[in-house]
């Protein structure tokens, strides 16, 4: 097996925990298996070292910012070579660009263009576990670059990738993906194998444990990601290929997003052009619409309804008064929640959304605003409601059996 | 002017004294000058780095260690650059491969093999003032390396030279080269000029400013080197050729050295080869042997008398033992210092030697051995008169007018 394993802050996050990493590694590499071990800086270190460029200005010119930033992962993983060979095995660390990680030169969130794999592969071929310093490549200037948040899942995906390895293994200090919040229900299940769609649509959820783009990433390289806990030895969550996954339940977890502000405007001019107008300037504005729903109009007016980030309301609210005379009225409100139903067994079952109406109508839940793709239902409902919700859609589904 | 200044762990120790250095670089440079800046770790980083490293093994991969203490200095010299930037200037940080700065591949004491310049003249002509991560270089593999104690001092002498810069300024947080150590002697004053070889011979003084390594670069590049202080407006000590300086003092200072320990082998059997038997074992057990001097022999015997640093006494004892039978009698004495006076005036002027041993004998100092170079007449003698040695001296020479 060639194995790409990644480990974040919190499992380098002391000298102790890098020498446990090191252990664990040991324990679990079988003689044959070819490993490349990506790691995160010790937790707090970046924060520190952010600090440290802040302190001269608030916004650092990102090229050196980058300097800055990448000397973490790379202190970290020396650190983690020298523990592994003081445990008797042969280690080498790789600094992003030692390990061929090339990237455009959009610094501190830059995108990776190509990784060039062959020392990778000859330290492999000698025998050697390989670590690389992850969050950082090098562009074609030969200047350090930085992939922006999650970027070492992004540096093992891409790895993982170029490797073709076996399997790429996320290390973090949560267990895998749940059913749903495990703090807003307690019957909450560990799951086991989950395809990339539904981890994307879960992805308010999964946030803790895998942002977007790394998923995204490893669907369109075709990479099976683990996501697992550095502390236990629970084997985690498979995020693989739909085709993968033979024993597909219908629903496989439930997300809430309490991040969102509704936006209602009401008799707005029913004329073409008017909601491109609205959504343009909001774009234009780099503020994110999420749902939207817009009612048939009467009388050459409608009404629309849409969500937006909550921390981007007061600028949407600026935004919007350009606006004033295209609608007789707007409403904001922010104590709502999105709840999200995901599975991609619903492509070949009906009844879905039914049962969800059922259940919510059950728990006098009020149902402000509905949206649906292949493999997702999401409901926005009073924000009061929002764990009522959640637990009633579980037991609903079945999830905790 | 093209310059090339260096400012030490304690100048750059913390981030206000980071800002004071972009603000000092700011007020001294003149609109033509071209400016570039070595700087080294933050003081204590390096240290507590490697104590990282010594955490997990005491002789960690030295090739792992140099990925870990390089990150210092990257630090240092984007934190810098972004100081500047703020300061309203163009800067930019370059680590020591993107500085072209390609050694072997010795890692923890690598040598520089050659500068490619191309980067940071390119940079110059932008108007850019350059930060160099000093300390580090990179070998032909594409590792990091970094050049061991005073390496940073290094990385400045080898980069002026390989620009042909017109100055090297080491600032650090000493004045420069005294005529003698101000703690023993409180009139000893700073000297604003001094040659490479005298400054070689004041090694054992001078070593808090810079190590011999830096000045044998800086003669062999012909590299004009001065030694100032970060905290201060003086100029601190021009080391340059020898011709550079017209009105050359006949003694340029006095150095004191109390890490020897002497061993006197009494009644060595007086054949050829003994001596070199001796020294030999000594060598190949690197112990470094300083004065030696040898009494004619008579009857077949004669008196070998040496000098060896007082850490290796132990080791050399023990080494010794082995000549057993070849000698009548061994004694160590590490209760002595080494009192040298140095000064390229002593090649045309007479009278040196016979000066310096009048003022021992009326100071009653008795003189053990006395070894000599063309520009430097060194004298061991018992410790407790050292401080006396070094003040009578520097009053006879007249150094404090």
């Amino acid at each position: 097996m060639l194995l790409v394993q990644k480990y974040g802050g919190t499992s380098v996050g002391d000298l102790e925990r890098i020498n446990n990493v090191a252990k664990r590694v040991l324990e679990t590499k079988k003689p044959q298996d070819r490993v490349v071990i990506v790691v995160s800086a010790m937790s707090g270190e970046t924060d520190k070292l952010l600090g440290y460029a802040l302190h001269f200005d608030p916004l650092p010119d990102p090229r050196e910012v980058d300097m800055i930033l990448s000397s973490g992962e790379r202190v970290t993983s020396a650190l983690l070579a020298i523990a592994l060979q003081t445990l008797g095995h042969k280690a080498i660390s790789l600094s992003g660009r030692n390990a061929g990680i090339f990237t455009d030169s959009y610094h501190t969130k830059a995108h990776i263009e190509h990784i060039d794999t062959q020392r990778i592969l000859q330290l492999l071929d000698e025998g050697q576990i390989v670590i690389v310093a992850g969050f950082q490549g090098v562009n074609e200037k030969g200047d350090v670059t930085t992939l922006g948040r999650g970027g070492s899942d992004l540096s093992a995906v891409a790895l993982a990738g170029a490797l073709k390895a076996d399997l790429c293994e996320i290390y973090t200090d949560v267990e895998g993906v749940f059913t749903t919040d495990p703090r807003i229900e307690p019957n909450a299940k560990k799951i086991d194998k989950i395809s990339y769609d539904e981890m994307l649509e879960l992805a308010s959820m999964g946030a803790k444990v895998l942002l977007n783009r790394s998923v995204e990433l490893a669907k369109k390289l075709d990479v099976k990601l683990v996501t697992r806990s550095t502390f236990s030895d629970n084997p985690g969550t498979l995020i693989t290929k739909e085709e993968d996954i033979m024993e597909q339940p219908i629903i496989s977890g439930i997300a809430l997003d309490k991040n969102q502000a509704r936006v209602s405007i009401a008799e707005v001019e029913d004329r073409p052009g008017i909601a491109a107008e609205i959504f343009g300037t909001l774009a234009e504005a780099n503020i994110n619409v999420d749902m939207i729903v817009q009612t048939i109009g009467y009388d050459g007016k409608t009404d629309l309804d849409f969500t937006i980030p909550k921390t981007e309301l007061e600028l949407a609210k600026s935004v919007l008064k350009s606006f004033k005379g295209s609608f007789a009225q707007i409403e904001y409100d922010d104590n709502i929640a999105k709840v999200s139903i995901v599975g991609v067994g619903m492509k070949s079952h009906t009844g879905i959304a039914s049962k969800v109406f059922t259940t919510f109508a059950n728990e006098q839940i009020n149902i402000m605003m509905i949206s649906t793709s292949e493999i997702k239902i999401s409901v926005l409902i009073d924000l009061q409601y929002a764990e009522l919700a959640i637990r009633s859609m579980h037991s609903a589904f079945e999830l905790d059996k």
